[in-house]
């Protein structure tokens, strides 16, 4: 999509990566300082690979069904600092330095609106 | 599958879940003061109301087809501190204290194994 983005993954990577039926894998992103978990996207190969070449987080996007490269329209850019890829190769965990929100919302991450009860931390 | 583990899902949440085309949604799991992510499960309404109900950490395992309390066998339980719905609905961020190493390998997270390298933070 964009002349910095080409690359095919590393088969060395490609072989440990196992993806659900969709071609797609989960990918925790976290800030690398903080530990903030800030959202979770989805990538294929293609993505991987843009996001390990390029350093920008990229992802598929599954509503619109092409790949996203994180910040490219709003500003918000993540700039990956590791990638680490989970015992049965089926989540990425992404580590990275956001630029701002990290939400659509204007939150910082994805998970600041919606708290769920649990019974005993109710007042944590 | 225990008798402390029924209970369906509150309506309000149950309405706000956005589930992939198999039922489930991805939970990713952190440990609360310290911030590392440890692994992400898989819930499904039942899942997610057992886990809000018991304060104990249940997944649905798509490769066995069941229930999964976390720790059951292993004894390295997740205490559930807080259930976080993000801004799409689509995923869950569970903060739990976990009870010794979180992964079946024996590390302490599912991602200390695998790094993947990115350019530019190879000795970070």
């Amino acid at each position: 999509m964009t002349s910095s983005s080409s690359g095919s993954l590393d088969a060395s990577v490609a072989a440990r990566l196992k993806r659900s039926s969709d071609g797609l894998v989960p990918a925790v992103v976290q800030q690398h300082d903080t530990g903030e978990v800030l959202m979770l996207g989805w990538m294929d190969d293609e993505a991987l690979a843009r996001t390990l070449a390029t350093g920008r987080a990229t992802y598929w996007s599954r509503s619109r069904q092409e790949y996203w490269i994180k910040g490219e329209t709003s500003g918000h850019r993540q700039w990956v600092r590791e990638v680490r890829l989970d015992c049965d190769g089926d989540t990425l965990l992404v580590k990275v330095d956001q630029e701002g929100p990290a939400c659509h919302t204007g939150r910082r991450t994805c998970f600041d609106a919606d708290r769920l009860t649990v019974p005993g931390h109710a007042d944590d």
